[in-house]
């Protein structure tokens, strides 16, 4: 039994936990929160504050870091790895080597391993991105994001003076899905890859032209993007537009000899992101647990990760019924 | 610079070649073949009697083995395993525990690293499935193939009498694979999932129906299939249908709460199933050079590789560009 510890219970963490449930060789020990211990109901695990994670570190073989934002992880990601040996979804790209470094250097002082930046982008993507480089060097790979909801670009609508709640979706441009996974000559920019799509609820009387005008012209936001308003009311918003779908496609299209084309294309349709992430990060706890058992210590990435030790299933049974 | 020995020299072996070609930390140093080497002609590489492999055991870092059967591969495996580090695309599924353990002897009394059975299926597509079985554990895996040439069901149809030549397509059905990946109740049999249609030359005045019927009701190949018999001219055969096309589809859906439904889908679309399938025994030829420099040794599988070890780009360039 590999025992977990959940570190942060939002969207992420409630996905992780769940996700800990549908495996058979994984056990939840504990919730690590910065609210009130008693405050927090989770479906049986016991709460801890997060102040006492220390006590812990002999119980838990795995603590997975489900900190909501990069800020948080800065933080957390080395604190936790000088306890546990930890899992995380830190997703700021241009920060991750700088990431890398602080967590290795914790996590090799105090002999764990701590696998950060997982999750499906980054995460699966990446794993597929480098397979498709590695198999098929001579070629391209173009990702597209959605339909899905952006919690980042919902946020940035909620902040705009008049708006009650928000919801954002990116939606990729099927026609530019289809024209890459085809081959066929096409401009790949922000605006021919992507649209978005919002649903916003505004205060009564507010100036829904002005709304609107300030979403659209939204630098790095919206700006670069076709993107539709659509104004509904708070009622509306929260029964029709709750979930946090998302997903997305990674294509690869490469040449094996002189015009012969070979294309692998990957595709997450996720109903929920967060229970879809927490399973991707409760696998990873599970390779985690397996290199720390043999030895391994430092960070890691899920390139470096075997799907032996990604599955609960032995070698030997891989080998005979899985190839 | 890795150094690359093929063993075999027909589609595969020149799939491997040209894989080579696009890899700038790969050389090839020589093709084995067992014909006279004076007759076989390369893209520019020596070729050496099979006879006499044992000679380049000093010069060649890992041995493709590109036999073209299960048979070969049998003997040419372990027997490849004593002399170098080696890749092969051994295929019988129900042989392949058996086949692991001879390789695996071998190599390890070499003091080499065997990787077998790869490609893409088995290879790319079983390491999908247990991808996708290790994230989605409450969940099931379907896998449909083609569209795509079957050169074993080609080869079954050539051998009935009156039979000049032919072409065989396994065809997925579109219905339900689109079932499928949206989770519909859709059954599950051999003849809702695939099709067949053949393409064959007869001889002149050769009895269509008869040939059409021996197609049809042969066992295991085809009756229990849908399929669909053209007679068409040796000319045209040989003009419309000289390609080796293939791929596939391996779909995971699986429940992460309560009426919450996630799905993974990773396809391939080949316009060369020799030279993709090169591609990929060319990249697990990297990683096997890496496992053997690491002192590693005997048989793996695609389950034992991690991206790191597949690509051609350094870890830091993948952490800082890739993930």
């Amino acid at each position: 039994m590999i025992t977990i510890a959940i570190n942060g219970y939002g969207n992420l963490g409630r996905g992780v936990e769940k996700a800990i449930s549908k495996n058979d060789d994984l056990e939840l020990a504990v919730v690590f929160t910065r609210r009130d211990p008693s405050t927090v109901k989770t479906l049986g695990a016991p709460v801890a504050h997060v102040d006492t994670m220390a006590e812990w570190a002999d119980t838990v073989d795995v603590c997975i870091n489900c900190g909501g934002s990069a800020t948080d992880l800065e933080e957390q990601g080395p604190a936790a790895a000088r306890l546990f040996n930890t899992v995380d979804s830190f997703d700021t790209h241009s920060k991750i080597p700088t990431y890398f470094a602080a967590v290795d250097e914790a996590a090799k002082a105090a002999g764990h391993v701590s696998l950060i930046s997982t999750g499906w982008d980054p995460g699966l993507f990446s794993m597929l991105r480098v397979l498709g480089d590695a198999v098929l060097p001579d070629g391209a790979s173009t990702t597209f994001w959605g339909p899905g909801v952006s919690q980042g670009h919902s946020d940035a609508i909620r902040r705009i003076e008049g708006v009650v709640d928000a919801r954002q979706y990116t939606l990729p441009v099927e026609s530019t899905v289809h024209a890459v996974k085809n081959g066929e000559e096409v401009e790949l920019t922000t605006r021919s890859m992507h649209t978005r799509a919002c649903y916003v609820a505004a205060e009564e009387g507010a100036d829904l032209e002005r709304i609107k005008r300030e979403i659209v012209e939204m630098p790095n936001y919206f700006a670069d993007y076709d993107t539709t308003v659509t104004f509904i009311s708070a009622e509306e918003l929260a029964a029709e537009h709750s979930g946090l779908p998302h997903g997305g496609t990674v294509i690869r299209r490469g040449t094996t000899s002189e015009g012969v084309h070979e294309s692998i294309g990957f595709e997450l349709a996720l109903e929920s992101n967060p229970e879809f992430t927490g399973s991707v990060l409760t696998a990873m706890a599970r390779a985690v647990a397996r290199k720390a058992a043999r030895g391994e210590s430092g960070a890691r990435t899920v390139f470096d990760v075997s799907l032996s030790e990604l599955s609960a299933k032995t070698p030997e049974e891989l080998r005979a019924h899985w190839l």
